[in-house]
């Protein structure tokens, strides 16, 4: 990453490397991620939802107020701008909905499904699963305060795995609900102001030993009474029929996703603003990070001088679902190529032929690229190969005279001469095997 | 924009807003930026160009020693990081594409044709045109040393003025050549050493006054001798012959886009890096400022231990592209509504049903949306109104007796009962109006 500079008429030599933890995306990268985005954007719109967006930058308070001590403090990227602003670089993007909604909350129609992919930055240590600079999917609901809304985002969430080649074998998301386990945690006795601390241990259990989290329990004040029912519900399979859970699971199954999902008290997720259902989707052999987690956030936005506004949804993020597409080969073949021909140029008196052709392919809808400078037609046809440019169309005195061309698919080397209203026929249907 | 949060059971008030010279994009906002970038994406695309990305955090120095003094020390955004990193926020790409070009140029094809749609910050005054964060569209082609290759950048930046509404009566692209004026002052006898300054003040020549401009190029230091014969140049309305101008315009010809552009010896750009061809394009009437603007830049990258890497493009602000679209009234009609049908719910009992029809119509790659809660079929139908849903599928006792549904075009207000195969053939070739 050595490169030099001529800065008036001086050479510099400089060494400047990307930013740890950031990632430079060349087309073969992008093709990745535009590959991904679009799933998202898909799914998204086949059940409706919208795509918003919001800046990179927010005042810092908004962060401070919202999101959890850890990514304020250790995680988010801060600056004052030359007006003296106090700015967070977006760590996450809910904040930033809220205060959208917030903003429109009598002219926004209700529902409000909308869905974004925003860029944000965290301050992590970078490791498998994790990079500085990150896209995370968000798609939430708001203003429908029912199971259903619930059963409806989690079954984008596994439309997207499925869109994305995961079977129910290869993945499943994990339900819990926060009101349910602070009900049951009061009916085993344990005092309100303890429950927030529990879920913190219950958050963390499957990393610890049983012994671990036995005397993590008991230094929190839990009594053997309380810590015994607690350790056997934290076991159990089947949901409490007592609860929403009878609805949801019946709204998943009338989704066609109930396959994909299980009852699992662990689940409490790390985040305070849940209220209701939580839920984490992970691969079944449980070798990654959770691919996408999220839940019910009734009190999170309250509008000033409005009621409550309730909300669900789920977040996202790049980096584990690219890692675990990889591992489970389901990472489809990717060209970074869009161009579908390359017009050739036979000689310099011939290019105002080829370039004429070159013209009429691309007001016909073809992508299509010329040889700029003079080159052999070897080099030329090596070019359209390695770049993996499906056809290539020649233009010389034969086909000047027949006022053809001559079309070369790459794959094969069949050549054909042909009109070129033909070839645009030809171009325009070839599907890339 | 206040809103309430509840933090630890106590209602906080909070009144934050967006970050001066940032936009929300609410859906309806996102329809106009995802119809540009579509347009921009398609046009680049028709030239055989690939999207490229990279981080939205440079390190300082990237910037530093590359961009222009008064981008890097008045309208960067800088931060220190928890690591003590100087970064800066990107102003603009170019120097990205530099790195990222000088850190893989052994690997990468010839010629290198990239575009990126990239998010930029500057610490402007927010007015007309300009907002503190935008996005602007960048496309180059580098490794080619041609004026062919300056008109096919060119060509790509009318092609999307065009494919955005706009014909030669509208807007113009004003072109120069930075080593042709330096070869003309010279022959005027400026020295080589006031010819920065002098590129500086007809740079601003448009804005001042005949006076104030003679004024200017007299406190230079250029005699009387000098300034007539500059003063007429600088009128010419037909480029030097013996330049590269006349192979250029036969290019531009050839490209087909000669009837958009227009010697004009005003044009330098402010920039220092540009070596050769110069251009901007304006509207006609030169109400707006430029809407793209670019150049060629020989000596702009040079990897180490490899040779020159010419290069030539130019960036496209969307700000400035939306006002001119607005102003001339070329903005399409957009909907952010993605949704094709509704699903409404006749009543609980029914609801099975519904969502049924709902997976099938979604199975088929048919965007539709559900109503959640219970609702009366009066006020689904007006929700599909406002939101501009074109269909809605009414599934009541008697379509559940046929097997069919009733399918409401709602801008006729026409019902036909149909197979739900049927259905999604009327959905499927629908188009908006």
């Amino acid at each position: 990453m050595f490169f030099l500079l001529r800065s008036k008429k001086e050479y510099v030599m400089l060494t400047i490397q990307k930013v740890r933890g950031t990632r430079d995306f060349y087309p073969e990268d992008l093709a990745f991620r535009k590959w991904l985005f679009s799933v998202w954007r898909k799914v998204s719109e086949r059940f409706g939802y919208e795509e918003y967006d919001g800046p990179f930058l927010e005042p810092y308070e908004l962060f401070a107020a919202k999101s959890g001590q850890e990514l304020v403090n250790e995680q988010m990227y801060q600056l004052t701008d030359r007006g003296e602003r106090k700015l967070g670089i977006r760590p996450e993007m809910t904040p930033t909905l809220a205060r959208m909604v917030a903003a429109k909350r009598n002219e926004l129609l209700n529902p409000i499904r909308w869905y974004s992919i925003p860029i944000c930055w965290r301050y992590e240590k970078p490791q498998k699963g994790r990079v500085r600079e990150f896209a995370q999917y968000n798609v939430d609901v708001l203003g429908v305060d029912s199971p259903r809304a619930d059963a409806e985002i989690i079954a984008i969430g596994v439309t997207i795995l499925k869109e994305l080649g995961f079977t129910k074998d290869d993945v499943y998301v994990r339900v819990n609900n926060r009101f349910v386990m602070e009900q049951t945690l009061a009916s085993f006795g344990i005092q309100k102001e303890k429950i927030s601390q529990v879920f913190a241990a219950i958050d963390k259990k499957e990393r610890l030993q049983k012994e671990e989290f036995e005397k993590w329990l008991s230094d929190i004040g839990l009594t053997s009474a309380q810590r015994v029912p607690l350790q056997e519900f934290l076991e159990r399979k089947s949901y409490p029929e007592n609860s929403q859970f009878p609805a949801l699971f019946d709204a998943l199954e009338s989704f066609g996703v109930s396959e994909y999902v299980e009852f699992d008290p662990v689940i409490v997720r790390g985040i305070d603003y849940y209220t209701g259902t939580v839920f984490e989707a992970f691969d079944r052999k449980k070798q990654f990070r959770s691919i996408f987690a999220g839940g019910r956030y009734d009190d999170l936005v309250e509008v000033f001088g409005g009621g409550k506004l309730p909300g669900v949804g789920f977040g996202m993020g790049e980096v584990v679902v690219e890692e675990i597409l990889r591992a489970y080969e389901k990472v489809p073949p990717l060209v970074p190529t869009v161009t579908q021909v390359l017009v050739t140029v036979f000689s310099e008196s011939f290019r105002t032929q080829s370039q004429n052709i070159c013209n009429i392919l691309r007001a016909n809808g073809i992508n299509a690229e010329i040889t700029l400078t003079e080159e052999k037609i070897d080099k030329q046809l090596k070019y359209a190969n390695k770049k993996q440019i499906p056809f290539v169309v020649l233009v010389g005195p034969d086909e000047v005279v027949s006022q053809k061309v001559t079309l070369k698919e790459m794959k094969t080397g069949n050549q054909q001469t042909k009109s070129v209203q033909e070839s645009i026929q030809i171009i325009r249907s070839y599907v890339r095997t």
